[in-house]
């Protein structure tokens, strides 16, 4: 007997969850992509309700775009992979939701992004956009690093690099630290005058403010800047150290994923940027993959 | 003609807001210290209304302190002060307000500290307890340096090494840094089995929660521990530059105060431990002290 999620036809959705934004696919093995949606911010952690709300509507989205009815969601099997979900607190409140799908298949947005990047097979990916993580996925066995979030974790993510700068800049602008060339670069930024000026328009925010000034270090590293050199280089350090510890699991890829993964790849240590390799599919395709693997081992079950 | 303020039963009350606590201390040139009242948290950069609030409650129960009646404080002169009123548009926001005094005088925390170290006379001191900062009056000029905030200043400060060491103990939990003897420590502390667990509690939390761990730190370090005594070191050179910088301006004395003022002048530049002195006074009396003066050339300016 043929297992039912083999069925050609099958409707599949791949629901990425992320701090900004959240996307949606809808896919069948016969037709491929066939209809995408983008909703908010759809980090659980940051708010269940907020998150719920973004999945239904890129879900809605997708459903329009795919010329489907929106009462065919019913038979659609579902695929999610959301931030904090490793906490069992999380995972059960989300389960616990009453979802319009055929089913629903939730997984961590690290184990979506690395099915994704290797096109449903096993391997490693290192995200490095506003936070920083790694996670590799080999022979069943899943392990993640890093991902405690801003200030006290995330090195070598841009909200980092923001950070370390800011301090360095605070310092050198008190007459207590080296000079740099971030100084007149984040003055011109924030039109400040002082440290205070800076300190002030900083106090509180979120991660993400940080990670938009990762882009002037770069610049300044570049430019031969010596404390935005040490910066990129210490963030770069800790990046290809968790390349080697994933690397140690034996993943047959790695990938980088997130908006510092090209900058940071020149100063990485060269060994670990020559195994690098481009992701083959987003992390809603990586959602799709997990939904077709989870319905294939029910079936399995239910056929033995 | 004598001026009104060398009055010697007329009454002041010195008012140090704080992120925890307000106190209270009135105060006559004949009669010494009255009585004292302790309110809740002051920080105005925290909130306005609560600010106000402690600030009532720690005078009536100073006056009450004082055997005093509640109607008498229309005739007592406050000094008061608090931390960021450095900024214009909280200064305002503070003198506005329909104080009960028959007058009221507002500076900065870190200025009434200063006055009280060196009871009333020149000088500068650096407070390092959950936040750091240093602060000299010279002259008639006031500078102040550090203090910008949680996470992104404030080095050499509880909440930095707290900071400081849960980094170093997530990092080594995830085997991508040198062993500690803080992770145990840590692990203990917070009923931890991984690093996300102390991840967790730790997130979002204010930097009071961060500078409870310091004394950890230091306990490491006097055992020998490689990476907090790194943090120490690093710390108390942070704090030994902003002395440097502060001595620079040439106060007469130099104080340290706050919870950290003991444990880290252990591991201060020798020259700067040695001109380290104890402060005379509290803030509290500094501002008195504040008041006392702000009256007194009041009075000349009207003599004149």
């Amino acid at each position: 007997m043929m297992a039912k999620s083999a069925n050609e036809d099958q409707l599949f959705i791949g629901i990425d969850g992320g701090g900004t934004k959240c996307r949606a696919t809808i896919y069948s093995a016969q037709h491929g992509v066939l209809g995408t949606g983008l909703g908010g911010p759809a980090n659980p952690l940051h708010g269940l309700e907020r998150t719920l709300e973004s999945i239904m509507v890129s879900t809605q989205l997708a459903m329009r775009d795919a010329g489907l009815q929106l009462e065919t969601i019913h038979q659609v099997y579902a695929g999610l992979g959301l931030a904090g979900v490793n906490l069992p607190s999380l995972y059960e409140k989300i389960t616990e939701w009453e979802h319009p799908f055929k089913q629903m298949f939730l997984t961590t947005d690290l184990h979506t992004a690395c099915i994704g990047a290797h096109e449903g097979g096993d391997g490693a990916v290192i995200i490095t956009g506003t936070g920083s993580c790694g996670f590799s996925h080999v022979k069943g066995q899943s392990v993640n690093y890093g991902g405690h979030g801003f200030a006290l974790g995330d090195k070598g993510s841009g909200a980092w690099m923001g950070l370390e700068a800011i301090k360095a800049v605070l310092v050198e602008l008190d007459g207590l630290g080296p000079q740099t060339a971030l100084t007149q670069i984040m003055k011109n930024h924030f039109n400040a005058v002082n440290a205070m000026d800076i300190a002030e328009q900083m106090a509180g925010q979120p991660s993400s403010s940080y990670a938009k000034l990762a882009r002037y270090v770069f610049d300044a590293a570049h430019q031969g800047d010596v404390i935005a050199l040490a910066i990129v280089k210490d963030g770069a350090a800790y990046v290809s150290q968790l390349a080697h510890r994933l690397l140690a699991n034996n993943p047959p890829r790695l990938s980088m994923i997130g908006g510092l993964a090209e900058p940071l790849n020149k100063w990485l240590d060269p060994e670990i940027a020559k195994r690098v390799e481009m992701p083959k599919q987003p992390p809603e395709m990586g959602a799709i993959y997990f939904a077709q693997q989870s319905v294939l081992e029910q079936d399995q079950k239910v056929a033995l």
